[in-house]
């Protein structure tokens, strides 16, 4: 019931990892327009969307539950460099300078705080403006220092932590992360080849009562650990990999296929991109996190198992190229075969200019603010549906993820819905 | 509930309209090859998708509904060339020679009957096989003598008509065509410019108990003299122009762009097809039926008037081009200009290799059986649950159609469950 | 021999039909910010092209022959809207702001005079900034006096004409085409359904001594009534239709399957675009001519007649379509059928995303300069080795035009040589 | 002059290595179906294409030069496999098999003799039908007598080995590559890290009097000691890598930027296909061979160091992906980046979807035919001439290669024409 949410009362610090990355920088700087009124929020669901009521009426999803006000936002957050918002957006060349310019002085004013960084988990950066610690747990207590200065410094009474930082290399979930107490040894003992810094940094949001959001595919708060530690401080964790572009069409089209039950029999998946996050990715390492987070969603939505003629033969395969002439304009190409009456053969190929951050930026913003409506309505652990904005939906042992974006997009309804106590209108919304 | 349909005993004639074309044949071939186990029917509903039911479990519609089974049809028609489907599906060129030769017995032995045909209303079209007939209304008269005959010599207790022939030219809505009196003083007076061969067909299937199907985007039984006739005969009618390809993907890809709040700027879509399909909509007065079929679908799934800010300017341009090399291999090539936060567009580009009649054989055949077992549930006129087969799903004066391709096909499984009884699972099936 | 060249020295007057167009005010804005060195002058063969002398060694072209200097150009002309060159490269839309600023002060100063128009040979205009004449001699009249007042104004001693403006209506050669003596009698006799406005414009820049160029498809000089007149006052006309985008590609890739003996079955090319050269093409009168010009290139480089195997039967289709989302960002897109070995067909696609006034500004400054440097070497009349840059080279009734893009190449190079005396090193070059 | 060619009398053996592979069958059903008049030998150059002599008037090539007739070749070869050429082709799956029924009994009669096999070269193959041999130079001795065998068993007077197998793993040139005498060294010495199975083939060859082509993009022929041989034995080599698809691509619109003076700031290519080429070529050794191949063409035809504005920051990246659903049916998506005029952006993106072995069958003929004619013609070592057919033309330590399609097709041309004493009819030719 609505009574039961905590209302959007006071400020809210958001708390960015990789605070002078293209996708905050591009956030940031359309936050801070759009609340100025400078530009329309265009791709955020929690500014823009509407939803059915019961009696069929449409309503906006602010209009229904209590989000914290745009106005009230206070960005901070960590960087490897030491430039201020506005110099690092420039790095970035997403935004074009005019857009910049409309709220230059704001963003000048955002200057990171060192990060937690090691070189071994993101192997083609050489951050320069860097923490040193004993250990991983040192490390989180410097940063949990962090967010109670910003809090103090920001007059903020809530944060949340958006991790927008690089994607790190793969591993495997290993003992240590199965508990909070083989987790917190392993912090104390500075093993570094099981805790990576992203681990670091939700353990300290957690601990400070901040929910955490994972915007990359990395394990971090997506381990048995993390979910005790958040059931604890009763905190709410999103995540994980935003779903921009090239996964948010396969979400699209594989349930198309599925829909009319036209067979597959293969899916080739290539990018280029030539912004900093396609730097990180040429390593085969942190590729390997992105690569299981890419090719984890067709599965679950062709059901092979049920639907043998049609499905279990698909051979499907993701490439990430980092291509520099790019810069932050991602593109993918995918080719897919498909089959249909008699098994003759057909193919789509789908190609999508895209830009990242452009994609990436409201998604980061909803899942703040859905996270900070989360926590204030107590629902805390993993945001089951929010999977809406992400490429690989955390979910607990039991159950399996929801990929099919409209399938998603229900569960997002739903819920706020169900906060306030309402219903859908009929089966067909 | 269940025991309200009529059982699908004894067997189904189905009359196509244009037997000998490139989907009619497509059609024919797939399911008395399916029928003898040598193919599988992909890409077909009623053979091969399931359902969930109230307590999760899931069935195949097949077993839920009665549905016709596909050893029970027997396949006749009209067509304005004498070639039996053998001979005809060799002219499409569609289906290899292997393919045809699996049932190549019962192929020649479909010879057609000769065509209700007007050269006015399909200009690149010159049959040699056709009707004569003082009257639209004397044309009605021989295609109903044409399916008892059929109805005897084939032993068959049910008849569903399927047009798969040629979009006509384009006609507004007349006079003539809102009540079934005046349609019938127009047979009568011989009005042939506003009384389409395909509306003597339809008249003829609808008083002779058969459900019509139409498959192209021809005006036809979407008339208020057509519903009256159909309420009056208690039987259901269903189209229009089967949604194989482009407009398929649109109605996944909008709703996508809907779902995230993202705009769209243009929309281009162009196609190159060979078939004698592609020849007749070489004419702008025909093509004018389709242009207006495909343009439809978008707005009403952006709905610009709640979302000014991201479709209220959707320049949207749909291209036909005959092009021979290709022959019945369609080819779409779709520019999707969109646009994200800040404004800041991106391009989409869907290059669809698709084979016209082997996307529309099963939607055909879905479309005949699903018609037939809502005859024998006495749901008569138009038949709305079938929309997710069609580019331009009939509806009455009262209601909008539905578009989006998902929300269809809850239509489809909502229909199936409730004409049984049971109800969805959960709010996410 | 480079002794018979005449120096160029003194100014060059540029006199542009169109200047306030896409086309002209890219080539004028890039033309002031080189030659102030803010920028190279990418993709023009005189700034930037070097070609290898006898003894193999290389050179600027316009270390070779004598050109004029873009410091000693003066840029006019005549248009339908009376922004000057500033403003109305800000309606174009195709260079950004901070290019435009970097000689902002020049681009104002350039002010267009009114233009000769007449409605009816492009009918999607409505200019406001128009000569009133009772006849198209007195047109004539009106430009030549323009011309004369330009080179006084702006102390040139020479002056071009360049046709930057639209595409004119399509029509046949006339009786009153034929010889000059018939074009001048219908000039006087105001016969406005053969005389086109750019006639009126070509006559007054040959008849006051200045080289003329068509940037469009137009008829124009293509007519043996201009070749008398060019051969009379012994002035150079070159054209027609600059080959930018789609067309240059196919005047490279058909050569590449004649070359290597592939066959090809069907070309198709669509167009979408979105500025005012769009708008006018989407009259079909309009578009004819263009098509005209766009479908001439294949034939001559196949030569189906010496090689029936390959290339008898070409199904060639060329569409443009106004698309406004696009504005000056020409996008093509090609899908070409071809077939090798044994008859297997293969299938290529070309997404060409241009720009069209960035194509074709420097082919429009090498047109020019290489006209003025043709008038100074005394060549007159059709300067077939400009090909290079034109969809539809002009030439003779005697001669085939050529149209392989490398073939046009070693013209311009052994015009280039030969000016000066010099040989090509060896058959490679 | 073409009295000092020898005439092309007698039988011809074609032996290649790898004949069961999918280039080789395809390679001889359409030799032996052509000879047969069944079908034409679309895309070789040897059987179609004309050159104009001094006169102007065109003849086919072989009318100008005397080329072995089909009907007087005899296929056999090695393979990994013992299947014969009718089997291997259904493997294969380039050809219908109403195709390869056309010559089935020849087909059936040609069996491969074991292959000399080195599963270290080509890590992702296992073959099955192998020569066993102590040493390299043993197995040379094998395949030097297998081809005696050959020519005594089929009545042939003279015999070209064709590579038409896969590609090796990468190495680089070493001390016994760099002489003959260090090259049968190490072979006496069965070092088997620097003696590839293609060099024991290759030097087979040269010591019976048969040239040697190499289509793959393998080390073999091009080192020092085999320019040795092939001098000493005075026997044509020619090669290397077949110039099929996406290279010929390349070599056609790198010149038309470099024409047209557009920069060039990235190049990405991928590839997809599904045969045994393309699982080869899975394996990073492997493809790193392919890979310089495939990197090599465009710097040489940019010049870089001489246009630095335009070209000296390509970022040109090639990848080759497996994917089996496509089989030989391999698809090259390039995506170019160009700028022009006052450095706008601007992109060219190609989609070829090609049948690899079907272009590269008749490149693989014509070099057999046109290395035959070298031999008769006396023309010994690298055969320059030839690169008109390779994406790595061979070269000595004092050449550059020419990658320029039409300047490479103007070495062929003047080479067949000084062959006879002929000239150029123009510099337009």
């Amino acid at each position: 019931m609505k009574e039961n949410i905590k209302p959007a009362t006071g400020r809210l610090g958001v708390l960015v990892v990789g605070v002078g990355g293209a996708v905050s920088t591009t956030l940031i700087t359309g936050t801070l327009a759009a609340r100025k009124g400078l530009t329309k929020a265009i791709g955020s669901i929690t500014q823009m969307a509407k939803i059915k009521m019961k009696h069929g009426e449409e309503k906006l999803i602010k209009d229904v539950v209590p989000l914290t006000d745009l106005n009230d936002i206070a960005f901070g957050g960590w960087d490897i460099f030491p430039d201020n918002a506005y110099e690092a957006a420039q790095v970035a060349q997403v935004l074009k300078n005019s857009d910049l310019d409309l709220v230059k002085d704001e963003l000048e004013n955002i200057k990171p705080m060192p990060a937690a960084f090691d070189h071994n988990w993101a192997k083609r950066l050489n951050g320069t403006y860097i923490k040193q610690a004993a250990t991983r747990w040192e490390l989180v207590e410097q940063i949990r220092q962090d967010i109670r200065n910003f809090k103090a410094d920001n007059q903020c009474n809530r944060v949340v932590m958006l991790w927008a930082a690089s994607t790190e290399i793969y591993i495997p979930l290993s003992e240590e992360h199965n508990s909070l107490q083989a987790l917190e040894k392993a912090m104390k003992e500075n093993n570094t080849t099981v805790i990576s810094p992203s681990m670091c940094y939700a353990y300290a949001a957690l601990s400070e009562g901040a929910p955490f959001v994972m915007g990359a595919p990395n394990l971090c708060v997506d381990i048995p650990a993390m979910w005790e530690l958040a059931e604890k401080t009763r905190i709410p964790i999103a995540g994980k990999d935003f779903k921009s572009g090239q996964t948010l069409m396969k979400t699209v089209l594989a349930p198309m296929f599925k829909t009319r039950m036209l067979g597959v029999s293969g899916w080739f998946s290539t990018n280029i991109l030539g912004n900093r996050d396609g730097e990180v990715l040429d390593e085969p390492e942190n590729f390997k996190t992105k690569e299981v987070s890419k090719l984890s969603v067709i599965d679950s939505i062709f059901e092979p198992e049920k639907y043998p003629d049609l499905y279990k033969e698909v051979y499907h395969k993701v490439r990430i190229n980092y291509y520099p002439p790019r810069k932050d304009n991602k593109e993918a190409w995918d080719n897919i075969d498909i089959f249909g009456w008699m098994g003759y053969p057909m193919e789509i190929k789908v190609n999508f200019l895209c830009r990242d951050s452009i994609l990436a930026a409201p998604i980061a913003l909803d899942l703040v603010l859905f996270s900070d409506l989360a926590l204030r309505a107590d629902m805390y652990g993993i945001q089951t549906w929010l999977s809406f904005f992400c490429k690989s939906p955390m979910h607990d042992s039991e159950h399996e993820p929801v990929h099919d974006l409209f399938t998603q997009w229900r569960m997002v309804k739903q819920t706020i819905r169900s906060l306030v106590g309402e219903e859908a209108p009929d089966y067909l919304d």
